[in-house]
């Protein structure tokens, strides 16, 4: 039997994707940039199966009904790609913790594009790959490469991919993951932006927003500069929250402790160390900080929130 | 001696003024709407005085520097109106406490203009007094009048001035104004908008907002639907306080108390009471709510936040 396995990463939005204009395609409003992340991923492994019946099973466990349908989903779309009708054998062993507050979509359907493309024998180029990948899941797209990934919006189909900024970055870039909270976030970010994409009145300047974020870290990534790296993200991400609080009606992913968090941030900021901070459609932070202040900073996160889980997280590598 | 009282009740914005074209003559990129309440009051008198000294008294006690120099700066305006020299003694009562969180100087600069109105004979009409309120505060333009009060940007001095929607209001409209944090402010109205008119992406959007909400407000009154004031009035405040989220560096004056009662307030809706939110540049929350609920969510209010203060307030009159 031929079996095929593919990890794949995940990634975090430094630049933030928010906003479909085409839901089927996944075709976004903006471009977006991300850095995939060392310690969270997916390992997905493919098979061909007698039989017209599709199996998936995650963590060792029959996926639930949810899950199954949209891994079916995706399934039927290469079977179409490569004119089968073969019934396909997946195993999916998940090391994203749900509580991360990461999506384990990027990894997920990025390594099974990945997979999927071995066992097909599609001899996809990393391009084309991240073509794939964007239809299981938007931000997949880009956790087909390591370190810094720019998504090119597009206008279609081929034209929406993710390419590698800087694969194996020097820039020394560390990120705390801090948990407070494990709930599940009552909108998920698909309904999030959509939502806001139909009723926030500033969702109209969100593009323009993002081009002079975008063109900023780009340059702030050129020269090595860190502070820019982390002020640029947290800018954008507050900016990408406010599309959500300006809502109608409104909604945010921010509970109390999010804003205690950001607190710290600052005061940790103001005593010099380097510190900023990114929020996806979530209540969780991830602190962006230095090799050299990671430490540090880590230190006084825990000691301010003792219930906080954290998580030291550096630049990832690409699919393999 | 010649001496002359005016009393001005306080105001909150119910579509917010954020941002000044011109801050010289407090002229606002846009219109905006309050309501004038009953509780909070300023009753000012003014004299000629002998000599050249002018004399500043706010709540029996000789006004601080800064406070002198600001009413000064209007006695120097008001002098030069009327072709005069003479000195002049205010004394100031003020029926505002800071902790309330809302504007003593919207009533304070109401309340010294109609008194010198009065002392140097003037006889400028509500519509003439309002423009001249406006050179001491922004907010002071509105409290002329009583009930719902539109300001009219204008553009240049006597055309940017307020006007009485409905003075004497049957719509059963009440606030409580919810105090849980009696710190000071660190980024002044003044400052805060300057910042977010400069550096939010998103202040290019504000001025549409505000028209948007401005016609959906007047309707909402013409119509007695206090619910779709309440709801245009908290749309309209987060949009306001998303510009100072965004702005670069942001800022923001929510505290974690500040979404906590957010929070109850959406959690009051969904049980069927009257309750939407309004927040200035501060961390204290006004609630909008109704004749027939202010009871039932003031109590909720209690039993959730037994450090709050709350006070209830209602439609007040204009300048007496």
């Amino acid at each position: 039997m031929i079996q095929t396995t593919t990890t794949a990463h995940t990634n975090i939005a430094l630049i933030k994707y928010w906003g479909k204009k085409d839901p089927v395609l996944h075709l976004p409003y903006t471009d977006s940039l991300s850095l995939t992340l060392d310690s969270y991923y997916t390992t997905t492994t493919t098979s061909f199966l007698a039989g017209d019946t599709d199996q998936v099973r995650v963590n060792n466990q029959v996926a639930s009904p949810q899950f199954f349908k949209r891994t079916q989903q995706f399934l039927n779309l290469v079977r179409t790609l490569n004119n089968s009708q073969q019934a396909i054998a997946v195993e999916t062993i998940n090391h994203v913790p749900t509580a991360a507050g990461l999506a384990s979509s990027a990894s997920g359907f990025a390594a099974l594009s990945g997979s999927l493309n071995k066992l097909f024998q599609m001899n996809l180029s990393r391009k084309e790959l991240s073509c794939l990948a964007r239809r299981g899941s938007g931000s997949a797209t880009r956790s087909i490469y390591g370190g810094f990934v720019q998504w090119h919006q597009g206008k279609d189909n081929p034209s929406s991919f993710a390419e590698a900024i800087d694969e194996n970055p020097s820039l020394p870039i560390r990120l705390i993951s801090v948990v407070i909270s494990k709930q599940a976030k009552k909108i998920s970010s698909t309904q999030g932006m959509e939502h806001a994409v139909n009723t926030s009145p500033f969702y109209a300047q969100w593009p323009q927003v993002v081009n002079c974020d975008m063109q900023a870290m780009l340059q702030a990534l050129k020269t090595q500069d860190l502070e820019a790296v982390g002020r640029i993200a947290e800018n954008n991400c507050l900016a990408m929250h406010a599309l959500n609080w300006t809502s109608r009606p409104a909604f945010s992913y921010f509970t109390k402790e999010t804003l205690q968090i950001i607190n710290l941030v600052h005061k940790l900021r103001s005593r010099g160390y380097c510190a900023y901070y990114t929020i996806d459609a979530g209540a969780n932070v991830k602190v962006i900080t230095s090799l050299q202040d990671v430490a540090a900073v880590q230190q006084q996160i825990q000691l301010n929130f003792p219930q906080a889980q954290l998580t030291l997280l550096k630049p990832g590598p690409g699919i393999k």
